[in-house]
């Protein structure tokens, strides 16, 4: 939080580790790297946690929940965290490469999917091909709009998001409001500064 | 083309060097990747001719123009080959990174973002942002419909094409014909059998 992922070294964590060795890190963890990856997968944990949640609920029909998983993504407070301690994944291929592959191949089939195949149930959401359009939603949103991946500044994360809101109401989803909107600027400016 | 990309050892491809030496190959390329960059090198360089000779065309609209960059870059034979020794991006990260960029920073803002502007103009196109259209159409048809990134059958390749086609609908473009469509299940097929 305080130096960054790119300026912190693993003998930087062991100094705050209150005497641990470096042999007892490197026990559990071969390199800055896997630590990283250790803390993601918490965070990846909790985030499931949150989106099966939603994804439960009796008390909402399709669209109110995909709106509601938006929202609650991007609103959660350990957001500003992570845009903070960002790593730059300009120079870690491999974690880009995972958060490709678990976007598409495990948070849209098990969380986006049921959601809308409960719209297609319920009439709130119209498409004959759930499974893509999970696969892309979730593509264009943890991806192309993650500002940790491609650098945006505000106005262009303003545009990317407009160029989204209108790709789902291509599908005849309109998931967002202000709210969300002002959040997602918030967000950019969080990052943008943490890499000055 | 023989033997797959991950079944290729640099010691294959020397001997079919007619005598050059494997100190003489490794003068040039440290792995098997870097050679693998190269080819994808000069085969990015021949699409970018064929993309910036459609979109210096005078004959065309804006609409036009996309559809038939559309048409050309999966109706090239060399696709055939491409698909035939493709390597598989599981185990390369790297090359799919730099896949990533190259068609955000690269061909986006190079290719398509000139005639989504020129179909505003003619007003064969409408939107606000082209500059992020152009990105978003590209991650999708580049990134997720790329079977090579993303095993898809047959059957998910048309789906991920008709979810792409209804976006690109969205956004008031309609681009595909059913000779597209063909073509694309038929590289679809190609990769498929190469893989088995």
């Amino acid at each position: 939080m305080e130096q960054g992922y790119e300026h912190t070294s693993i003998q930087d964590i062991i100094d705050h580790l209150g005497g641990l060795s470096k042999g007892a890190i490197y026990h559990h963890f071969k390199s800055k790297e896997e630590i990283l990856i250790a803390v993601t997968d918490n965070m990846t944990a909790e985030s499931n946690q949150m989106l099966a949640e939603i994804r439960d609920r009796s008390d909402l029909n399709g669209r109110e929940k995909l709106k509601t998983i938006f929202k609650e993504s991007i609103c959660r407070p350990v957001q500003n965290d992570i845009f903070t301690v960002a790593p730059d994944f300009h120079n870690n291929p491999k974690l880009l490469f995972s958060l490709l592959h678990d976007t598409i191949d495990h948070a849209a089939p098990n969380y986006i999917l049921p959601i809308l195949q409960q719209g297609i149930s319920d009439g709130s959401i119209v498409t004959d091909y759930p499974e893509q359009l999970a696969e892309l939603i979730l593509l264009a949103a943890n991806v192309w709009m993650n500002p940790m991946i491609f650098d945006s500044s505000e106005e262009e994360s303003y545009r990317k998001f407009m160029v989204f809101h209108q790709m789902l109401q291509g599908f005849g989803l309109d998931i967002v409001d202000d709210e969300i909107l002002e959040r997602l600027e918030e967000l950019t400016s969080i990052y943008q500064k943490s890499r000055r």
